[in-house]
């Protein structure tokens, strides 16, 4: 038992007190686990697109949730567990993830699904399931949770079934990145799109997730991966993820799926879609071979979008899936990922573009809104 | 070999004149096959929608190719061989089929897809691959072919590859309605659908594809089968292929798939469109569960018409795919499916709801335009 259990723990978090401003290193209490809920120590955290959605907060309904502590790219250690946690100890090695596996429910029961009903990510909570209410607080007023991780912050309180035991030898500096982005884009691939040896493989959108996809397709042997992007500057660095040709739509005065299909004689085998804009979406459909194509999307769309094609499409035998973090059942497929990593079947090091420490976290945010690099590392004890 | 090898064969056709006007018994000279070709004595042979469709050719360009000898639901008996054809002997029992497999394309190739290249379904047009001709003629004109089957004459050339050789044991008159539309219905369950035992399905559409759909489901042991059309005439009937359940959207007042959801606690595991109608399309992918859902779609659709949803109803990991003839490879999967009917295992005999003589076949006609029963077998030789 860690000399802090059942204590509240003082320490710093990153707060967001409105949406799109910067972050306040704020000193924050954090309550101890309750029931089924763990305490983590968190070592290492990143900055992921839904962070940064949901900070800005744009047209969301999610603004009444500040002041907010966001976060949920992470690697930490247990510090202590609540009443009836069974399966972490203190000291082990852990993902918080936010979405999670309650092991009960038909989605957790069923072999096909990891939307489990229960701990499904749910960004307009800001509280525990346990009581509805936060384990944060400053200067005695709550602090909102964020998707049940809130890693910017030294210590943070997930529930069980949203935390990952992994491999005590992973270097938690570079498996953080897999409790969102990279299995997002990799899982689409490896657990949807399922790419045989050998095919070809379009991936649309060139940022982590995009480039994730291309990994899994690397790493499945297809001979072929063509990324789709509007920024030519992200070629050069896609060619390291096993990218072998480029689009650019803008380059075309043609849908960018009549190129594409023109390219690989009718269509490519499998495309993953990796933006969220139902344009692409359309697109990274319409390209994929009549007879045996696979779609599969994996970027979040706007609330008002409407996907659109021509039946005709769908019944000349392409398919066309969505998936929810890669298909992975957080707790029961992620630590197997982690020893794809420790195996090095797969290479996390080149999505970490920059490091910055805990204080410097907002850096981290200009580098996103700047479009720069892929993962920035944010080290809470630099 | 036969006595009429090699020379021009006179027999019966009916011959459909213009479109939408009642077929015409003509004698026709049916010419002897040329390479890679089979001429096959028909015995019996029923009339499909897509017939119908053509027939009418209402706002179709196929108008131009009467006059036309329709028909490719039937069975027969090779009577005899072009050149080079390695497969099949004179007496063979045999089910032309309107999509072929030449065993070369990459279609063909692909474990996945039925749709080959060379012979896949063309109703635009009129003539035998080999040579540009039609072997049909009536006094000395020319009469098109229909999809490379042309059935509804005692004698028909078709592609070898268009050709199906069945267990000899097996009845034609029952045989025959697996060359299309039982096939089509029965394939899209079975092959595409894939529902588990003990799971939920919904079949939109009972005409012959959709309870063939539905006979799949309850080969696959599905628990329940909820069908759903607009004609309450077809329920008790529909009992019969194991539909447990009956939604007539006409009864509601909201969206079918919101009462499906009520129906099965968010969802049915499978649902099989079998109508061709966009709007039927959409209900039957949104009438699916989140997490593991996989809607098909065989009915045809109109050309002009868009298939739309929210992006998000499919990133909450739900699959939409399309199926052309149940996804069978005529040549090497019909014969396990007359095998099946053979083994018991599937029930052929309760779609045959009418039967008359070729001299008759406009009955047949007239019962599809009254929605009247699901397969009327048209005998050649009562």
């Amino acid at each position: 038992m860690s000399s802090t259990a059942g204590l509240v723990i003082p320490c710093k978090a990153a707060v967001a007190w409105e949406a799109g401003k910067p972050l306040v290193i704020e000193e924050v209490e954090v309550a101890p686990p309750q029931t089924l809920e763990v305490r983590v120590k968190i070592k290492y955290t990143t900055l992921c697109r839904t962070d940064f959605y949901f900070w800005e907060a744009k047209g969301s309904t999610a603004t009444q949730l500040f002041p907010r502590i966001f976060g949920h790219e992470a690697a930490g250690i247990v510090e202590s567990i609540g009443e009836g946690v069974t399966d972490f100890q203190v000291g082990d090695h852990v993902l918080p993830v936010f979405t999670g596996e309650c092991g009960e429910c038909r989605h957790c029961k069923s072999e096909e699904s990891n939307m489990c009903n229960l701990l499904r990510m749910n960004p307009y909570r800001g509280v525990m399931l346990n009581d509805g209410k936060s384990r944060f607080s400053l200067n005695g007023n709550p602090v909102n949770h964020f998707i049940g991780t809130s890693t910017f912050s030294e210590y943070t309180v997930v529930h069980s079934g949203c935390l990952v035991k992994i491999n005590p030898k992973a270097p938690l500096d570079k498996a953080c990145i897999l409790s969102c982005g990279v299995s997002t884009g990799l899982g689409a691939t490896l657990n949807v799109a399922k790419p045989k040896k050998g095919s070809t493989v379009a991936v649309f959108g060139l940022g982590a997730v995009g480039l994730a996809a291309a990994e899994g397709a690397r790493i499945a042997g297809a001979s072929r991966i063509i990324g789709i992007g509007r920024n030519p500057s992200k070629f050069e660095e896609a060619k390291k993820f096993g990218v072998t040709d480029f689009v650019n739509p803008k380059d075309h005065d043609r849908p960018v799926q009549e190129v594409i299909k023109e390219m690989t004689d009718g269509g490519v085998d499998r495309s993953i879609e990796c933006t969220g804009n139902v344009d692409v979406m359309i697109s990274a459909f319409e390209c994929v071979h009549d007879g045996w194509g696979v779609a599969v999307l994996c970027g979040v769309p706007s609330k008002d979008a409407v996907f659109m094609t021509k039946p005709i499409n769908l019944l000349n035998e392409r398919t066309l899936k969505g998936t929810f973090f890669g298909n992975y059942k957080p707790k029961s497929d992620l630590p197997s990922v982690v020893d794809m990593y420790m195996n090095q079947e797969l290479d996390l090091d080149k999505f970490i573009t920059h490091r910055v420490s805990f204080s410097e976290i907002n850096k981290a945010f200009e580098l996103m809104q700047k479009g720069e690099g892929l993962r920035c590392i944010i080290s809470m004890e630099d």
